[in-house]
């Protein structure tokens, strides 16, 4: 471990640039803040390149922990006055550890595209708690990957990974696809593809079948999903029985992608009787 | 409408003071705030104390609907310049419209708990997002009403109201419920109750029958479920595939409670049949 006490040190510049998206493409870098992302980032396998920890920080035994992780993968730590580390951290109340890491990149050949994949489709989705918590529920969902269209938030900004928890770091994750390429990879693969949409004549989304390869796209949140990808989609909506005129799409990801667990779990079920 | 020119002035003050807890509940009032928000409070039937206006909102023609809908219930305006409406607002970049009610009261013994009664509990939920998206999906799946426990966040905070997106305004929301009082209740209108636990050997919530008079509790992101509330209800478990741990909250509830809505909807589809 080794101590840095000028905030004006370029590692803590390098760090604090990461939280500009141009930066972070530029590099292939971004930043994994907080003593539990740090913890999955630590034991994710993905290319670390160091570590920033606060000093009062290093009194915390997950903390300590994720020091004993970093040590075996040989990555460099350094240790900083909490002035310091304010300058590279990005969060308003700083638990005191952060991970500078290389972004895994992910592209859509790579996916796998069996008989049972189900993707889930971000369509230029523009808040990044809605984008994490999309990831964190596709993770638990089963899903095989998130492709990120093109005009989507940044899947490696700082609120998107916190708000994923981590779950960016466990299922392959695609950004910045173009829609033909999107088009192009589901009719190889055979991928039945359903667009959320906020239109009642649209089949309930429980009534379809989403045993086989499906991808389910979710809009932008003021505008929906782009014409384009709707031409290859069929059209799914979530009936709402209340007043409300329209549900969160991270709550709308979340109801469509349960179906298709609880679908999944009972053939499986079924199958085994 | 009049005009207010000092930050001072007594309206002004009494709005900013609504951003504390303690003063809404002394007065019995809360702030509605944006435009989506004071169109769906104005139309809402719900006592008006006052709206104040930022000058330059004035040019906008949903705002100029909003004043239209006030004037019939002779609610008073008043329009001040960007600065001081900026000692009212709560927000960062505020759309210049504010609405100042009163409260609603609601208590257990005011809700509709027939046969087909579904009722969302919130037991010490702290996130006020959370709380307020969980509103929001309640109101869109049909529930009858949605009761907060005591230590539960101020559901007339600004970021709940905001994040409700007016479904405050659509369904009963009980305040500061003991425990107690909700089991008392549950069982003198045979509610079965399930209880949302992170627990794999509870029952998959989709194995239960949500069809009868039911309710289902969220608990509290760090802690979940009081030990007293368990006693009288059925565990339920979102079943996980990937590596997530777990899931936040306010998807969990959209994943259960649309559960429920499916099952009536393809009860009543059956029915009708």
């Amino acid at each position: 471990m080794e101590r840095i006490e000028s905030a004006s040190n370029a590692k803590i510049k390098l760090a604090a640039s990461l939280h500009q998206r141009k930066e972070r493409e530029r590099r292939g870098e971004f930043v994994a803040e907080g003593v539990r992302l740090a913890e999955t980032a630590a034991l994710s396998g993905w290319p670390l390149s160091f570590c920033i920890v606060a000093e009062p920080a290093l009194a915390n035994e997950r903390v300590q922990g994720i020091l004993g992780i970093l040590r075996e993968q040989a990555c460099p730590v350094y240790v900083v006055p909490p002035n310091v580390y304010k300058k590279a951290s990005a969060t308003e109340s700083p638990q005191g550890i952060l991970l500078v890491m290389k972004t895994v990149q992910n592209f859509l050949s790579k996916l796998d595209a069996g008989n049972d994949a189900l993707f889930v489709v971000l369509d230029r989705i523009q808040d990044p708690g809605n984008a994490g918590t999309i990831i964190r529920t596709a993770d638990a969902a089963g899903c095989s990957g998130v492709i990120a269209m093109e005009g989507t938030v940044d899947l490696f900004s700082d609120k998107v990974v916190r708000s994923s928890m981590g779950s960016l770091f466990h299922l392959p994750v695609v950004p910045d696809v173009k829609g033909s390429d999107w088009m192009t990879f589901a009719k190889k693969h055979g991928i039945s593809c359903y667009a959320a949409l906020l239109d009642k004549e649209a089949t309930p989304y429980f009534a379809r079948d989403f045993c086989k390869a499906s991808a389910v796209v979710f809009g932008n949140e003021g505008n929906g999903v782009s014409g384009d990808i709707l031409d290859g989609a069929e059209p799914i909506y979530i009936p709402m029985d209340g007043k409300a005129e329209s549900l969160n799409v991270a709550t709308s990801a979340a109801i469509v992608l349960y179906e298709a667990f609880r679908q999944r779990y009972n053939a499986a079920s079924s199958q085994q009787r």
